[in-house]
């Protein structure tokens, strides 16, 4: 065994601004605290209580708002707000950020982001911005819902454009693995499809389920006999119904698209069951078993 | 501290049959062994695997076939083999089981279960039958599978007809609660209903998307990119083909009438997206929400 002995080193980031001190904004925070990556990290949001929460949690060092001094001499500023209020954030903080601080996002869906920007600088997506979308998550919302370790070894897609700066990319690339995710890229249309499968269709089949049950007379006895399956099934309607909303309007084209081909295959299910075609409802759920179980 | 001595007890039960070792069969069984409730378990299983492991396990005391003998003063017999057999097992071993011994079985759709009855008996269904449904599982099956708390503090529903004998509804509610269950008492079409609601139509979305996403050509990225919402949504995809084809058939009528209900929701979701009505979007999830987060 040797010694070592270990120098106060600086930190890699001087001042980090993150806007939304939601369950995402949060977590980011604590795992950059958690690594000593950060020396300065200001909050906002416009719901006090998240601010006053993160600042006696130890997640924030100061409260910011939205003006030039909260943004100055920031190395990067993380909008981690609901989908639908980026269009807003982003024209009014905008103006305000220099092109010498790189901007990141961490949304469902990313083309309404890029739209969301270029709306702002009349058609042009400012170089140092850099979309994001970190592949974690949990039913719960909020400042206090977060936790240090909610990107540790999960995906975060980062989708940057033709015109993005490669080292505003590199900054956000090293961001996110030192928060312990594993970095991969994407174009964003590619990016929009994808999750509009495997994440935003399930959300939408979850809550319409929990709320065609909740609407029967017999809920409370439904409720009252769900097993494991059904609890399972079903953490994902536990979601921030806003968030959901949202990621619903604004990845659209994509969550139709998804909605149009599960309503076909449902319609497939429905006919074999009519049928009695025994022989095919067993492919699919042997299909679909054998998909899943190699997930595991 | 006082001393005391427990002194050798007499299983409740001399011999209990359990036709079909799989997930549940064999839980029942070593729950039973666990509680000592009963002095020989014969198994009966058309798998030999299943029998060797059961024995080898000490899951069951002997190996049984459909016969006189397996079935000889018997004080249950236990029905868990897969809705599709159940029909052939009963016309086969109905005639040699004595009006004495009890009957259940563990089926999740119980009309099915009682017509296999009347299809052996004329009509009439027996009064030492006794219908039931544990409300518990895994998405794993096979006698390696089951364990003995598999029921404990998990809801047993029983179906008596007005033909059942009250002795025997006694029997088969004290062998479950054993067995750790809580027994609750329906009638049939109610169960029939309830659990397609509850139970049937999950596994069929479930099932539904898996297979769905499997058939894409990008089937490999959408599964890496799976987060835990995904893996949790469609745990129950991985459960026994054989046996959901099998539910999807035998509950036909009701899985059919929930399949409407959902698919009338889930156009008006789509409707809701289409038209951007945000404030509908919003009210169903987070009525979802709402309900979700009362279950837990």
């Amino acid at each position: 065994m040797t010694e070592t002995t270990t120098a106060m080193q600086q930190p890699l980031f001087n001042k980090i601004v993150i806007i939304g001190l939601g369950l995402i904004g949060s977590s980011i925070a604590r795992a950059l605290k958690t690594k000593q990556a950060v020396e300065t990290i200001v909050g906002i949001d416009n719901n006090p209580d998240m601010l006053m929460d993160g600042q006696t949690l130890g997640v924030i060092d100061e409260i910011g708002t939205i003006d030039g001094a909260s943004f100055e001499n920031a190395d990067i500023v993380i909008i981690s707000v609901p989908m639908g209020a980026i269009d807003s954030i982003v024209s009014q903080a905008l103006p305000l950020i220099s092109a010498d601080t790189v901007i990141t996002d961490v949304a469902s869906a990313k083309q309404s982001v890029v739209d969301a920007f270029r709306a702002t600088t009349d058609g042009k997506t400012p170089t140092n911005f850099v979309p994001g979308h970190p592949i974690s998550g949990t039913e719960h919302n909020g400042v206090r819902a977060g936790f240090a370790t909610l990107f540790e070894n999960r995906a975060c897609v980062l989708t940057p454009l033709p015109s993005t700066d490669s080292t505003a990319m590199t900054t956000v690339q090293t961001m996110w693995e030192i928060c312990g995710a594993k970095v991969a890229t994407m174009d964003i249309s590619h990016h929009d499809s994808l999750f509009a499968a495997t994440s935003h269709l399930p959300h939408m089949l979850a809550y319409t389920l929990v709320d065609a049950l909740a609407k029967k007379s017999d809920k409370q006895e439904i409720f009252k006999f769900a097993a494991g399956g059904f609890r399972d099934f079903t953490r994902i309607a536990s979601s921030d119904p806003i968030m959901w909303r949202d990621v619903a309007l604004l990845n659209k084209t994509a969550i139709l698209e998804m909605l149009a081909v599960y309503r076909q295959e449902l319609d497939e299910l429905t006919a074999d069951i009519k049928n009695n075609n025994a022989v095919a409802i067993e492919a699919r759920f042997r299909n679909a078993k054998t998909a899943r179980d190699a997930l595991l």
